[in-house]
């Protein structure tokens, strides 16, 4: 956790190289004045119903200079799928008697690795999907690992296997992963299903659940992606990468912002759309930001807050406050991408129990 | 074959929409003017030595606007890479009596893929590797082509399989290309390997030819990638997606360009590196080129020519003429790129080996 104030730029200088803080810092100058000017309050505050949401694909986004940015609003548009994938369990479980089925394999004791695996099962339960869990030592042998991935393969009950990350330093994640059937890779973190995704003409089995979660707000809302400027920032595995290919599948013309980018915020700044997803509270800028855009933020970031119980906040990679000023749509913190992970992981095992018993 | 004069904008108005030939056509205005001047011949008359040409990494590029650019001689540097492998293919037959083989399947009578199978079976001699053929009549049935593949696969003397591109119609190009086994795709087209390409911290077994080409000129000639703006014109599963991942992968800050983009000549003119592959005969032009870019042009288009004895010559996508007066170093056609390709292929086909007999 950082201590950090609203959008202080401390965070932007451990992002960039030291030659470039000076960039950082002007445009932190430059953002200062706009905030002497009298402040708006965001849409945040107020979350409109989805269905007044709609931006039209073929439109060109509002400028939004003076104005707020319409909140995309990651909790409504979640559990919206997450209804349409509980009707289809239970339409596939009278029709062919098939209840989807997700396992997951937890190994060791990190909290936050348990929470996520207890929301997973939480959410599975909620929409009918059965979930399967084994839970090792953190000072377990690869090999066990491997059996219970075995087994989960061979296990026709089974639809969906997610080995839940880090795994202990002692283990290779690589050769791990690589374990689970591909049929069964709802994470799509299988290289078979990267290489499919990056591939015109080929279609891949499952696509990540994070980036493919950004990419549905953006249909939801009706924002257009064919032939608009998209900048990912960051390039995991997880996110940043498959973002990136998936809004390149969509005719977007990409850019890839990351650690060793010379001017980012130039790059950002000509974006239609932005998917940020560094993991640094606050780095990304109201002045960064083309007027009109659409901003998708991935980060969770805990930040002090001493007006919290908890003494903490969580925060985006985008400087929320500013950004909502310039944008003409973005995805809050919480309550944006993050809901919408476990529903495509929900929806990933869907597909996967459909396919599996050739069920439309 | 397109009738073209000396770089006219007739082949611009093919690659981009109605709405954004004004801006080609503004963009071969600001041409004409510059043209105008005075002319001087660029470096391609007189291809220097190899050793001459090094640019140093770490330096920044020379800005050569009113001068020459330098020729990046593929020809040269494949000859050099050939003579590597020559000598590496020697060292292991010598000391453990292996001799890497490359099997090459052929379906159908093009003439164009039959110059390119002939010229692959005699680079493969040259360096004194094995090459096998098999050439099926353009009707054969798929399963012949599996039993092939599937034959090749178990050979122990072949390390490499290619499967000339393309398939007759009635084949899945798809299914064959996955029939090749990952440890001899030296195509490196296998979604696997395209899919370690994708992911950081993975790795390839193979990297596919061309791209790989491209990046190996870069480096031979010490041009620096880490931090460099890279601009890859076309989005092909051969030759501009992988460009694009390997470039990502050297730490680039990559876009990529192709035909859906609505303003490549503004994005174009950002990149020190780029590296142009549409197939469209002179699509870019010199003012879409920051001055002191580097251009690697894998294009390699026939458009008429009165004065040539076969009626056409061989011309980039990259109109030569007024690039090499803009950027700093460029790959001319025919001798740039094209060479690099077999070279690459001769390359991977003895790292397959290697690796099959844990050969150092």
């Amino acid at each position: 956790m950082v201590a950090i104030g609203e959008c202080s730029t401390s965070t932007a200088s451990r992002f960039f190289p030291a030659n470039l803080r000076k960039d950082a810092a002007a445009a932190a100058g430059t953002l200062v004045r706009r905030l002497s000017l009298p402040r708006r309050p965001c849409a945040s505050s107020k979350v409109p119903s989805f269905g007044t949401l709609a931006v039209r694909a073929s439109a060109p986004l509002p400028v939004a200079n003076e104005a707020s940015a319409k909140v995309i609003d990651g909790k409504y548009v979640s559990k919206l799928i997450r209804d349409e994938v509980s009707a289809e369990v239970s339409r596939m479980k009278e029709a062919i008697g098939v209840v989807p089925g997700l396992a997951v394999v937890l190994v060791g004791d990190r909290k936050d690795s348990a929470t996520y695996v207890r929301n997973k099962k939480k959410a599975c339960e909620s929409v009918g999907i059965n979930s399967f869990e084994v839970h090792l030592p953190a000072d377990s042998k690869e090999e066990e690992v491997f059996k219970f991935i075995s087994g989960f393969n061979d296990d026709p009950s089974v639809h969906g296997i997610l080995v839940q990350l880090p795994l202990p330093s002692h283990m290779n994640e690589e050769s791990i992963l690589n374990a689970v059937s591909i049929e069964k890779d709802v994470d799509g973190f299988h290289p078979l299903n990267i290489g499919r995704l990056a591939m015109r003409g080929r279609e891949p089995l499952f696509v990540p659940c994070t980036p493919k979660g950004c990419i549905e707000l953006l249909h939801r809302y009706g924002i257009g992606i064919k032939g608009k400027r998209a900048v990912v920032i960051g390039r995991s595995n997880i996110v940043g990468m498959p973002a990136a290919l998936l809004l390149q599948r969509e005719d977007a013309t990409i850019s890839i912002v990351h650690s060793r980018t010379q001017n980012p915020e130039e790059i950002i700044r000509e974006a239609d759309i932005i998917i940020a997803a560094v993991g640094q509270a606050n780095m990304v800028r109201g002045s960064w930001i083309k007027p009109g855009a659409v901003i998708i933020d991935v980060g969770i970031n805990p930040v002090e807050d001493s007006k919290s119980s908890r003494g903490y906040k969580l925060v985006g990679d985008v400087c929320y406050e500013e950004a909502c000023k310039v944008a003409s749509a973005i995805t809050p913190v919480p309550g944006g991408v993050g809901p919408m992970t476990i529903a495509m992981l929900l929806s990933n095992t869907l597909t996967s129990a459909k396919r599996a018993h050739n069920f439309q």
